[in-house]
């Protein structure tokens, strides 16, 4: 597989890193429909662990199922697919080698009252993911929790052993909890500072959400209006979020959230785009849908990262 | 031992895992009178932990002695005892190699308080059950508690140490705490939401109990009602559980509870029969019954999970 | 030094257990004057933690030395002698190989306010045992407290640790804590959940205390009326205790308490002896007396377990 | 590199210690325009985690790029660089051998609510920082804060295995938190307590604030007066910290917290060099100006401290 | 350096433990101008963090350098020298082989809320001490408070460690806390409860605080007067609490307190003595003094333990 002169421009930006962990990257980028273009579209199916099964497959029965999901992002030509442990497992043999995979190392729930904290409990290692055949580890991060330190501390001794042994690491920062509120969670202040984090963190892909153009820390604000920072669209707020990523040296893929329209789903790809992003992670949205048009939907996707739409 | 096409089938759905691990669910599978059905039943004695002795045993005299059980388990053809590591190693000598056995990893009891959480005490050790000879470990995980995350991330390592060394894992899911009503320990959408976790967890086994028709969670009461999901008979939510174990791909074995008519324990696994279900886990409405009417139930549960009642 | 019948009997219980914890339980129930007989007498030193120095070693003031009573159970022909391990140690060379010793692992004290739960802390380890030449471990979990979960984790893994090296494991079963009133610490149902627990976690030898009549917990005391369960007599309720410890193949020895007359003591081990147990562990009621009057008291012991009295 | 005379009375202040820190402290001391002088100005960039990247960056949008710092830090002839794991990364390749490094191994950041109490999260490693090649690792302590003995042991053991290993370890001790009031974050018997705590813990390099008059402990401050310790001048301060680093054998940069003036930062530098301390860490205040401006304060500050202004 | 018959004889009550042990009690009981008389004087400096360094050494400047103190107890021929790891760092290398001795390895500060509980930080480990050439490890513990259970594990630990590496324990055994009222923490019923605690842990040498006549715990109260323990002189009191450490079979050593007239220090001296204790361990009552004051008052207290005075 050679790389292009973008990925191999993007590979560059992880000084330091170990040729295992660029090797990794490289597979991604140089995986699916979007291959060598530097951006990507990564399948996640964690959602029957935090909202639970009926929730998550109902829509679409035959999401019930994780081999459904494996060719789901096989034949939509993604870059990678994403799940917890018993899932990846459910389908390691039949579906080796035809898509790279992230192995989602910790996991939340919804059957947790209030005073149990915003935290996620550690679902499996890197051993797993080495066995697996990974070729990277995801972790959920909640700045703004109480938790969030120890958090903090979980991903970097899981980060700095995945990169010893030669897999990449994906951070999902989200911001939630006790120091942020609703409306900040998506804030763009709060959007670009859980982007920074993860960077500090030493993600080598960075998995945020869009966001508003709410401003949410009064110290923050006061900066964004000085320096008069443009949130006005979507494309400028991804922009900062970029800038906020090491001025763009690191891959940063965009969530699109609970099931929505598709002209939603395209506008949001677009401004991702069009803002300097390296892509989007969408789950609900694609296999909530039926298959047929969950595959249209991606052709649509592929087709404005390639900048034809 | 050659395994049946039926219990190929079933091994087969445990891809990427170790062959120590498929040996070990192929000897429960393949042992006892059930034996190349696909289907179980297992013993578990645990309670004298959970309620102490007087109420387990005493309806009972007999059981207060660990060999009754075993011999009780083996006479029956069941396919595996499960036990805490000072009963399995009471009798774990003379049964040597007569029935497959389950180390239960953790242990409840009823002299806790209230301030001191839905919790158990880890007893036991992979190491512990590779000594004794035993098929599987069992642990027990309570979604809905505060601790959860703590049990979660417990299994998690100890799934994990389990495989390596080719030992299978059963993850007793039991919903209960903080963040369930006591209605809601028993509702559909929380038992199949306790099984997908479960599952996720990388259970290879997963016991959870039989459901009511109610339903706990609003989100998913939404989705139960628009989806138009049946959860008017034991069987069918019985099937829902099921869907929830990755479409079938695991093995589901439901409990009892509290002692009750023989009538109402054949309906149960006639509907965990026709629901898709893979078995039984009888514990009290075995062996606080004279040892005789035991083994008639035994004999009939057996007819029943062939078919043939 | 050749096992009598009863011992080997005593000893085949212990099924799948190490040769060298099988060895070490020889050795304790072939030493002193009751060698043999199964029955056993024990001295623990341990309230100077406990209580302080001057409640435990003023009323005989020759038991401040820690030589004073590693002689008296020397002298008396007693089975074992446990203490922490500073005491063990202040005589370990002196009296090396004369009497077999117990390392007690965990300590309380009296120095606790109410908001530091109950729980002892761990003063000593599995290899000070080895290298202290000592037959077992001892260890304290309180059944009923708020920190008893972690109790049973600790014990857990040292008994593991010690069975692998040959060392066997006493457990002091003592109720206590935040789910226990205080008439329940000696409830007869309570002490049989004691030594049940003790049991399953593995203890070869199970110290619990003497019981009441008293019945603590609801359902429990539903059981003991229905299934008419004899708590009249201490024999009766020793009885229970013996059951409860997987039908006498477990040895349990029982607690005096605090000193009291000698006729008491008397009657206690009368008891005991006819409701099946296996011995006494007697500290204050010895040390605390005259040098020559426990020895006699020890005396009396001896021919009350002999069956002389 | 050989030593001037001044560095090596320096290095032979550190006893006892190991000749790969020694060789790391000369590195630090012979670098730069300051070489030799045994006088230090670091570049910190830890801000991004700890107020967000707007901001840190925006004033200066250029610093959003990691090379800029690096860069900046080389031209500037500075003695180290000191940043967390990601930032350190990003330059890793590019500018690796070009100046000391210091990986700073805990973060604090502004998403935490006051129920999670002052502390901050491990975010890096000392074999990050072998792997990297720095010169140091850099650890915040709070003393003050209900966590600064989690603190304090952490960093203990962190900087015994980087001494082993051959990096010395540079002590941020910032105080803050329950027990002390504002005002008392910058009391001068606080710094003065802080530098004596960091050395304790065996800090090569002491990183404190410069301090006001206030006197906070009323004990201190007692003593002060008693004492006439003068605290009238910033000058008098900073030697009162240098006493309290072990009578000047360790080594102590003052911090200049938020962007100020350039004439308040050559008084203080003027401060420090006249109190005996041993330099500056300059963060916000010069990469948040232009960088021509921040290259002319360099300039300034490093005649200051060779005596020229 | 051959033993004298006192110090055969207090070594040979430490039975059972290393040679390395054995040589390190030897080397500081043969060491300083009261080799041999099996007493001795410690000088101890770890004020500076538990109270500040200007409360520490302001009044007496030249106390700021760590090497003032090891030349004071040199000069003044002490048994040994303790302080925490920078301090003792700070000459390691200019007092090489001088004196002996001892790295406190946890260490209290005054700049703790109410909130933060009674406890100290781990700022040393016994491979420090080893590196250091020490001869013991010393550690705080606080029978009283709820942390005490976490410190009795502390050096449980390491007591355990640095035996089996040759290195003595001295246990600074200080009771405070939520169990304990302010007079209680110096009534002699707890003083020699503190000492029994110690010496139960394993303390080689065991370090209490002089002690009022009250009594703080009513059950020992009730003891101390129905027995008759004399508690009123302090050589009484001094008697009671070397019983209390196996009958005087462990060193004791007592320590003054804060700074006070230099009769009274006698007065101390001759009590310990009296009693039967083993020495005293003086900080700010020497080093807070001018050195020749202070070493004219090590001569007189030097004088007092040979019994000249």
């Amino acid at each position: 597989m050679k790389a292009s002169n973008t990925v191999k421009k993007i590979l560059a930006n992880y000084e330091g890193e170990t040729p295992g962990v660029k090797a990794k990257l490289c597979q991604m980028l140089m995986s699916g429909r979007l291959k060598g273009t530097g951006k990507m579209i990564i399948l996640p199916v964690d959602q029957g662990f935090e909202h639970g099964p009926a929730r998550t497959y109902a829509p679409n029965p035959a999401a019930y199922d994780p081999h459904y999901h494996y060719q789901l992002a096989i034949d939509a030509g993604l870059n990678a697919f994403a799940a917890p442990l018993g899932l990846l497992e459910a389908g390691a043999d039949t579906f080796a080698g035809q898509i790279p995979t992230i192995l989602k190392l910790n996991s939340a729930n919804s059957l947790m009252s209030d005073t149990a904290g915003k935290n996620q409990a550690i679902t499996g290692s890197v051993e797993d993911a080495l066995r697996l055949g990974c070729s990277a580890i995801g972790f959920t991060i909640y700045p703004g929790s109480d938790m969030a330190l120890d958090m903090f501390e979980e991903i970097t001794e899981m980060r700095r052993e995945a990169a010893a042994l030669g897999i990449a690491t994906v951070i999902w920062s989200y911001p939630r909890g006790e120091a942020i509120s609703k409306d900040g969670e998506t804030a763009v202040d709060i959007a670009a500072y859980a982007a920074q984090i993860a960077a500090l963190l030493g993600a080598h892909i960075i998995k945020i959400k869009l966001s508003t153009d709410h401003l949410e820390l009064k110290e923050a604000k006061k900066v964004f209006q000085e320096q008069k920072i443009d949130v006005s669209t979507q494309a400028a707020r991804v922009a900062e979020c970029m800038r906020s990523s090491f001025a763009g040296r690191r891959l940063v893929v965009f969530s699109g959230g609970a099931k929505k329209g598709e002209d939603s789903i395209y506008d949001d790809a677009r401004a991702i785009r069009d803002g300097g992003g390296n892509g989007s992670i969408i789950g609900r949205n694609s296999f909530q849908r039926e298959r047929g048009e969950a595959l249209a939907m991606f052709d649509k996707l592929v087709d404005i990262y390639k900048g034809r739409d």
